[in-house]
């Protein structure tokens, strides 16, 4: 990969998805937001970005709906989108202030904001420390930081990642103060298809990301369909494709077709290892379904096995 | 019935759900809002309420989180509520004023007030008469209402629905302005498995209003599972209970677990007819599930057939 690689995220700056962009990517790659899901899949449809960094599923949350409606390309927009590969981020917070406070001196803070998610996710350090204390909902903890940035007077603090403290020079007061150690988002990484400049990079990129940390060679797939709902015991035949070759299904998702009410169209997500039979399972399962397309493959980046 | 049936729904005053509960059991019973989802699933736990009725899917927008996060009951604070009966309802706007304006007065309406979600669903509409127009985003479409209801400058404008404007004594400009006309959303109905109150009185209810709309004795039972996800094949082993005994599916959704990340709880939903071969497909089910609940058996609200 050259320098010249242009990688897009989820904004804002300092956003989530930007820490898992730097931590795939490096610093050395050209980083900047997208300021909309939509504008980071039209990037990499358009060429403006090489790949696109985006949230696909939060351990605690679940699924990101704007990704999956994207990825399920109703009008067409995004034919050359693929996924190529995925980031695991456990999801960090810190108490950030304008200005060093020691915890001795948490009660001179009278003023807490972040974004309203991120509230639950530190409830009881907030509980032991900042009972009482006034809360203010902004758009995102990058923004939460951003204002007390301004703050010296001590008085106010965010909740936000540590790089979100390091982008607008503020400082860390205390570090992983959420609830549960195990607060992971999975990102995907979007690129073009068409795109001879990734071709090759993106599978190194992918193997070296995942290797480096799983030594893994499995491969994930993602493919999308719909199937004939006239038909009983469709889902469970386009599934059984799945078991009658052994491969295991990592996730299942569904969103409305908007083709019409109550019709939907399914993701699913299946791992299988080189030489395996995937070819004949996705030929097998694109004979009975009614659409199909293949969203990508890549290597894995779990560090554990699961499947459904 | 007696009129003294209490009814709870999704708040506030005049929400979709409202529309939902007044079609459903009609003016006579005591009807009351509650603040949250939580607190309607709580309302019929602890029997302050003899039903509960709450958004579970939308058409457009896909399945609400919420709902299926409660039915997951993950610490086991609702484990008497089970599901009823189900209404469907299409979602239709009205421009709404604090005093009768023609349609070629418009021009004098410098305002409008809706839930961010109503202005993707009125953008023809929008287009065509308010382009520029300022737009002010509220907590609801009823709030919407309640803020131009008190404004007789003819200055302000509300997207909301004919109750909210019957509630608040405003005026309805215009009907029917949403882009989609079928546009629907499926609420469930909620009851106490314990209560004997609404034991009988609940099937003659999701009868009635069934049949009377539908001419069906279709039933749907609605089933929570978790699988051995280190079992590969599991979700098509579960599935294929279904089919092998000639049920169709008519929707599938998965949640985190909340035990271990990326693993998950399933929420199946089946039609059966009576003296189907429904016992014995939920038994096969449960032998093969890790966990497994029933979340309820209602005659099939739905105006025509559907499968997945």
């Amino acid at each position: 990969m050259t320098n010249s690689t242009r990688v897009t995220f989820l904004g804002p700056s300092a956003s989530f998805s930007h820490q898992a962009a730097l931590n795939s990517f490096g610093k050395s790659v050209n980083l900047f937001p997208s300021v909309s899901f939509a504008e980071a899949f039209s990037a990499v449809q358009n060429d403006s970005a090489d790949y696109a960094v985006i949230p696909f599923e939060n351990s605690t949350n679940g699924s990101v709906v704007q990704t999956l409606d994207l990825l399920a390309d109703r009008q067409g927009l995004y034919k050359d989108v693929t996924v190529c590969g995925e980031y695991f981020l456990t999801v960090h917070h810190c108490l950030i202030g304008g200005k060093p406070t020691a915890k001795e001196k948490y009660g001179s803070i009278t003023k807490l904001y972040t974004h309203p998610q991120a509230w639950g996710q530190c409830d009881s350090f907030l509980s032991k420390h900042f009972r009482g204390v006034e809360r203010q909902d902004v758009s995102s903890t990058s923004k939460a930081t951003e204002i007390v940035s301004k703050d010296t007077s001590g008085q106010t603090a965010a909740i936000a990642s540590r790089l979100a403290a390091e982008h607008y020079n503020a400082v860390v007061l205390e570090e992983n103060i959420e609830d549960s150690a195990d607060n992971t988002t999975r990102f995907l990484i979007l690129r073009n298809i068409q795109s001879a400049r990734t071709a090759s990079a993106s599978v190194n990129l992918a193997g070296d990301v995942a290797s480096a940390k799983t030594g893994s060679k499995t491969r994930k797939t993602l493919i999308s369909f719909m199937i004939e709902h006239s038909s009983p015991g469709s889902l469970a035949d386009a599934l059984s494709v799945f078991k009658t070759h052994g491969l295991n299904l990592t996730s299942i998702n569904s969103r409305p077709s908007m083709l019409r009410p109550w019709q939907y169209i399914f993701f699913i997500e299946c791992e299988h290892v080189p030489n395996s039979s995937i070819h004949d399972t996705l030929e097998e399962l694109k004979s009975i379904c009614k659409s199909y397309r293949e969203l990508g493959t890549w290597i894995d980046g779990l560090p554990f096995p699961n499947c459904v």
